[in-house]
């Protein structure tokens, strides 16, 4: 039997939830953690809505997935975002000790994959992914922006 | 007149938060976030008390003072932290675009300052106020645990 539940089956689910960003007016990037197929965090970029600026979704996936787990470390899990973590998320993900990262779109800008030794050597790190998709989401949202 | 709001009266506050942390069994490190000379964050390491790797003092200080700004940009504040923020933290003090960051003892294995362009230009940063007060308090805490 072929399993729908696939990295671009969780890709889609964090694109659901970065077009959720999309309709609060944030920039659209969404995330979720996955451990043993099954979605244990959705969480989208919220930084606009709660005036802050570590509202990031992977930063709320890491609380989020932590509290689901009991505890604070995410062996074994999977975050899958549509866009390259940047470095504040990418050393929170360092901290986690996630098993595995898979993006959608790179950030050329301030992507944590921009410096050696950002993420924990055991972390297994894939870019992407629906990529096209996902950055279109991000260009779409600045245009509409100038 | 001699103000007694100088930085190192700041950083004693930070002190305070650190043996709060201390007093719950937490990696003992503390802060504050200043404006006008006012102090609008005080916060200590929860990571443990929240299962949270994200629960740095730093970022609970971001997102504390961001609430009592009622923004998310710290322009004009200066954060006081008893240890060198890490590359999480660095990364969220890039975002805030905070006016200035001092610290106590320096992180040689996961502070910020290891790498060029974690921090955001406008920043001035400060290390090593109080920093064998700040310190031995970590390392007595570590040596405890051996």
């Amino acid at each position: 039997m072929i399993s729908p539940y696939n990295d671009e089956y969780y890709m889609k689910q964090a694109l659901l939830e970065a077009h959720k960003a999309l309709e609060k007016d944030e920039i659209p990037v969404g995330a979720v953690i996955v451990a043993n197929q099954q979605i244990i965090a959705r969480t989208h970029n919220l930084t606009e809505c709660l005036n802050d600026t570590t509202a990031h979704a992977e930063m709320q996936a890491i609380t989020s997935a932590s509290g689901h787990i009991g505890g604070k470390y995410l062996g074994g899990c999977t975050l899958y975002v549509t866009l390259e973590p940047c470095v504040m998320c990418g050393g929170a993900l360092y901290w986690s000790q996630i098993d595995r990262i898979v993006f959608g779109a790179k950030d050329e800008k301030r992507g944590a994959g921009r410096y050696a030794g950002i993420y924990h050597p055991k972390t297994k790190i894939e870019g992407g992914l629906l990529e096209e998709e996902c950055g279109e989401l991000i260009r779409t949202f600045f245009k509409s922006k100038r």
